[in-house]
């Protein structure tokens, strides 16, 4: 099969670690095991990751310096994907058969500037604070802040994507027989000008949305949408939570997957199957493969 | 013809210039113009980028945000790739004809850990400063520095590159006609260990030495070395200067082309002759379609 697998920020970095170089060096190795398990049971494979965490890191750092105005978000978003993503390319290179390749693609993703979602950032990205150091963050930088879970985080617009620049290379790519890491972050973010020419915009694409349409646009067949816990959850956080084995969007009231948590990921998973996709899992890293085969997650079915 | 076009740090950032976002982008902008005439040109164009300026602000920036341990600076060149990356890609894909492709690709390069350039540190990344300012820096951060033409910078090792990882990648894509941006700041720095894996290190490779690495590896007919003067000087800095239309390096005393200017140029150009490149040229960036045509720069021959 043609396997899309999307690494979420919490299966990059769990939830409160700090953002050290050696958690990150830890976390993405685990991941390569996942990930490898998935190429040496015979799929193609094309690896998105996400980026909150890291480009939140690199705006601090660069807000920190201060004989140098900060560069803007998509700026840090491009050198997220090259963080993340040598970092990923090196440990997954490390578990693969000599002979097998990988290519680690920059990769633009157009948005469209009138997305309500310049007006309503919804994005968390960085650190978490307390509410009353969020506040006190956000007046001195001009960022905005609000609550993620029980604590508070930056929060920066999310556009929908509607475009993959590269798309043709990492078709290209994958009709080779190379295992591809592409639209890192979601990918870039830029605006079609009216003379059609692209140009950067300050935001953070959610990477299952652009997994999603990836996925469509290469004819992939499975999807897997990988995060921190063993799948979808009815009530979550009550005593009656239950697991969702197999799941029908259109079946649950609105809300109940919650914006911050698995809504993003229910509705990518749901919109790769519309658009054609046979096999759409959320799960947790460790059970890529387990995932695949249909023994873990939970399953996402047209609908 | 198929051309190898190796951008410095110095195309892209003129010397003691701020590197704000805003001087970047319109060096980029320039140098976007001067290689898409080369393409229009009919011919083959692989573009490789210095990191140094760059990767030494990500540096500072990363150690001015105390809450979180500095990050080694094979994450800062995969950083660096990835902002310069995205940069000149957007730049170039906004001048070329519509259905004309480009991509740019994360490229490890492998280098030896016995290198002696670990041992000395010779190439300086990031800001100028007086020596003074500079050797309080260094006492602070553990950093190195030295003199750098009138001023002092961080100096970092440089070691040889001995083989591009992504090479066959690259080739695929020159093969398909797809307009190539690869080996960023001379490729991130990785070591094999016994096992065979790969690991990074903490250097900048010479980008110069890796361009011609790759021109010979992908059998480019030309190797154009672009900077911020408009070729190779004789008794240069005295008033009997002299540019030099044709060089053969072995006619010229040692030093004759300092280190930190000219030396490495020569010297790569004069490596790619002899690995069978047909034309090895140096000068500045806005005569890169008339030093192809031999009309600018200084020619490097074999010998």
């Amino acid at each position: 099969m043609r396997v899309v697998i999307a690494l979420g920020g919490n299966a990059l970095l769990q939830r409160g670690q700090e953002l050290s170089f050696e958690n990150q060096s830890a976390n993405i190795a685990k991941a390569a095991i996942a990930i490898v398990q998935v190429i040496q049971a015979g799929h193609d494979v094309i690896i998105t990751h996400g980026n909150g965490p890291q480009v939140g890191l690199l705006a601090l750092q660069g807000a920190a310096y201060m004989a140098v105005t900060p560069y803007p978000l998509d700026i840090l978003d491009a050198q997220s994907m090259g963080m993340i993503g040598y970092m990923l390319e090196q440990e997954i290179d490390n578990l693969l058969p000599k002979g097998k390749r990988t290519a680690t693609l920059l990769t633009r993703v157009e948005v469209a500037l009138d997305d309500p979602a310049f007006t309503h950032p919804t994005k968390p990205i960085g650190p978490v604070y307390e509410e009353a150091e969020a506040k006190q963050i956000a007046a001195a930088k001009g960022w905005l802040v609000g609550p993620d879970g029980s604590h508070f985080r930056r929060l920066v617009p999310s556009p929908a994507p509607t475009q993959i620049l590269q798309i043709e290379v990492i078709q290209l790519l994958v009709d080779n027989n190379i295992t591809v890491i592409c639209a890192g972050g979601g990918g870039i973010p830029v605006i079609k000008m009216e003379d059609r020419s692209h140009a950067g915009v300050e935001a953070v694409i959610d990477k299952d949305r652009t997994s999603a349409l990836l996925g469509n646009q290469i004819n992939a067949d499975a999807l897997l949408l990988l995060t921190d816990t063993d799948g979808v959850y009815k009530d979550w956080g009550t005593p009656a939570q239950k697991l969702i084995r197999r799941l029908k969007n259109s079946n649950f009231a609105a809300g109940q997957f919650p914006a911050g948590s698995m809504g993003p990921k229910v509705e990518a998973a749901t919109a790769f199957m519309h658009q054609g996709g046979k096999l759409a899992v959320i799960g947790q890293l460790k059970d890529a493969l387990a995932m695949l085969e249909g023994e873990a997650g939970t399953q996402v079915l047209c609908g």
